[in-house]
C-alpha cells in the first residue's frame, strides 16, 4: 500500500531534503514564549527563565517498535509525540517542544511522510508543544522516528524515580493492559487478513483496545491535577514497558520494596472480556503489557485523602522495606514475587 | 569483521536494554553545573541559569552516511558528537550536554557497542559535555546513531543565519574540501581491497584527509577566539553539506547575496596534490566537498582589522545585495554563478 508505485506520488529524491523540511515545517506555527527560535537554524534556541528543563528522547523503528501494516502513518506520528510527551509528565513537569528525525526508504512517497507529519502537528497543537527541529534523511530500509522532547518546571517541582519511602502508597492512572491487548487483536487481524483478504474484519468488541494501541494520549492533565489537589508525588514513572518493569525501576531507584494488590489493578471492561476470549491472565497483561503510558508515581501516606475516590487515580499498594522486595497479593492473598519482564526490544522483534 | 560469529562475545538480546544501558552509561560521568540530573529517568533535568538553550539534532544511518567497511566504530561515535556539537558552536554557543539514542541490528555484539561508546565517551571528555540520556533499541537492519545536543549562551550572544548585511565579510575557519578528498581515498581502497585482500595500501600521502573523514573536530574553539577578538558575527552557520549550500542558506535566510573569491577559498596542500592525482576540480571540491565541519560567518567590514591575519581564519568574500545572487569570482576574474549543490541523503546513497 505504502509502495511508491503511483507515478502521481511526489518522490522525495526530488524533493530532497531542504524541499522535504521546507514542505514539512511550514504547517507547523511556534506558540511557547519559550521557544525563541525554531526549525530554520544550525539549533533551536529556548529560554526557560528560572524554571529546569527536561530532555528525553525515543526511537520508533519500523518492524521493531511497529508495523505499518496496521499502524496509519498518521497515528505513528502522533504516537511517536506521545511517548515522548509521556515522559516528561512522568517528571511532573510541562511539555514545552519537540525535535523530531526521521530516515525514510525511498519507497515512502512525500504523501506518506505528509500524513506521518500530520499525526506529528495533530498531537503538537493538542498538547500545545512547539516543533522546532530535526533532521530527515533515508533509510536503506523502512521508517524510524527518533522523537526529543524538552519540557520545563520549577525545580522544587520536578518528581524524580528515587523519592518512594516505605509507607508510601503506589497509585496508577487510568486502566492497564489494554494496549497490549489492541497489539494483539490487530495481529490476529493481521493473520486473517493474510488468509482472506476479503474478509471484513467486526473490530466492535475491541475499539478501547484498538484506541489505546493505534492513539494512545500522554497524561498531560496529571501533572495539572496533581497541583490542584496540592500533591507532590515522592516518585513517578510512565508506564511504557508494563507495571512490573516501571516498579521495578522506581524499586531499585528508591532502594525500597513494594506490595501490590491484584484486586486493585485497575482493568476496562474490554481488557477482561479480551483476555477471556484469548485464555490470557488479565493480572499478567496489566502487570506485562507496556505501552498503556498510564503514570505510576508515589504519594505520602498523608495524602490518601487528597487522591481517594479520585476516577482518574487507583491506589494498588504500598512502598514497603527494600528488604522485603516486590510482591504482588493475589485475590487468594498469597504473596508472589514480582518479574520485571517488560518488552525488551533486544530480544522481541516483530518481523 | 562485525558479525556476531565468536561465541566468546556477548549478545545484546542477553544482556537486555537495561543491562545495556546500565553497561554503558557507567563509564560516563556528568560534571556541568547545569546538569541537574543525567542518564536514569523519564528526562534529564537542566539549568540553564539566565541563558538560553540550544537544541540540535542529527541522525546518521549506516549504508547512507557511514559505511562500517572502513569507519572503525569509536571513529563513528566521535564523529556522531562532533557533527551535533558543530552545530552547537555554529550558534556562537557552548556545548553542555548530549543524548545518544542507537538501534543496532544483532549482529553487533556488544563489544561492538562498547567500541561506539568509547567514541562518544572520548568526545564528551575532549569537548567537556555530559551524556544526559537516550535510547537503546534494536534495528532490524545495520546501526543507526540519533545524537541531540544542547548547549546554552548569552541571549545577545547567539548568532543566527539571518543577520548577513551588504558589504559584510565571508569568513571560514580552517580548510575546506578535505573530508570528501578522504572519503575519495577510501571508496578507492575498498574497491582495491575487494579484487586483492592481500594488498597492503600506502595512504601515507593522504592521512590529513582521512583524519578529516573519520575523526574531525567540531570548532569549540572559534566562539572562545571571537569572544577573544571582540567580534559577533553578524551569521554564522557549520559546514557540513558543502560551502555553496551553507552560503545559499546564508543568503536565503539574510536576504542577501554574496561574491566569493575563487583564490581565497583555504585548501590544504594535501587537497590541492590529491585532487590533481583523482583529476577533480579543487574549487568544485571546496565548495560542494562537505562534511568539513568548519564554520563559514560573516561579520561587519568594521571588524576586519580583528581578524585579520589570524591562522584559524580566511576572509573568502563579501556579502551582496540580493538581486546580484551567490557569485563565484574565478581566478581569471569571470562571475559565475553558485550551485547549491550540497550533499542529499535523500538523493545519495552510498550502498
Amino acid at each position: 500500500m505504502l509502495e511508491d508505485k503511483n507515478q502521481n506520488k511526489t518522490s522525495l529524491a526530488e524533493l530532497g531534503e531542504f524541499g522535504l523540511i521546507n514542505h514539512i515545517t511550514k504547517y507547523f506555527k511556534v506558540s511557547k514564549p519559550s521557544t525563541i527560535k525554531g526549525v530554520g537554524d544550525d539549533a533551536a534556541v529556548l529560554d526557560a527563565s528560572e524554571k529546569q528543563t527536561l530532555v528525553t528522547t525515543d526511537l520508533l523503528i519500523e518492524g521493531v517498535h511497529f508495523d505499518l501494516s496496521y499502524m496509519p502513518l498518521k497515528h505513528l506520528g502522533y504516537k511517536s509525540v506521545m511517548v515522548n510527551l509521556s515522559d516528561v509528565y512522568a517528571m511532573n513537569a510541562e511539555a514545552e517542544q519537540i525535535t523530531v528525525s526521521i530516515a525514510v526508504s525511498n519507497r515512502f512517497p512525500l504523501e506518506a511522510i505528509e500524513e506521518l507529519y500530520a499525526g506529528i502537528q495533530l498531537a503538537c497543537d493538542t498538547y500545545k508543544v512547539d516543533l522546532i527541529g530535526g533532521d530527515t534523511t533515508s533509510s536503506t530500509k523502512g521508517i524510524l522516528i527518533s522523537v526529543t522532547a524538552i519540557g520545563k518546571a520549577k525545580a522544587e517541582n520536578v518528581v524524580y524515580r528515587n523519592g518512594a519511602k516505605p509507607t508510601d502508597l503506589v497509585v496508577v492512572t487510568g486502566d492497564l493492559g489494554a494496549a497490549y491487548l489492541g497489539l494483539q487483536v490487530l495481529e490476529r487481524e493481521k493473520e486473517v487478513f493474510k488468509v482472506n483478504p476479503q474478509n471484513q474484519p467486526d473490530l466492535d468488541a475491541y475499539t478501547y483496545l484498538i484506541e489505546r494501541q493505534l492513539k494512545p494520549e500522554a497524561r498531560k492533565d496529571i501533572p495539572a491535577l496533581l497541583k490542584d489537589l496540592d500533591v507532590k508525588p515522592t516518585s513517578m514513572i510512565d508506564i511504557s514497558d508494563g507495571l512490573s518493569s516501571e516498579l521495578f525501576h522506581i524499586c531499585t531507584q528508591s532502594k525500597v520494596g513494594c506490595k501490590i494488590y491484584e484486586d486493585k489493578l485497575p482493568l476496562d471492561p474490554q481488557v477482561i472480556t479480551t483476555c477471556e476470549e484469548f485464555e490470557l491472565d488479565s493480572t499478567m497483561i496489566a502487570l506485562s503489557g507496556g505501552e498503556d503510558y498510564e503514570l505510576l508515581f508515589t504519594i505520602s501516606i498523608d495524602d490518601f485523602d487528597k487522591v481517594k475516590g479520585n476516577p482518574n487515580l487507583t491506589v494498588i499498594g504500598h512502598i514497603t522495606e527494600e528488604s522485603q522486595g516486590l510482591q504482588l497479593i493475589t485475590r487468594a492473598n498469597q504473596e508472589i514475587e514480582l518479574q520485571a519482564q517488560g518488552w525488551n526490544s533486544l530480544k522481541n522483534i516483530i518481523v
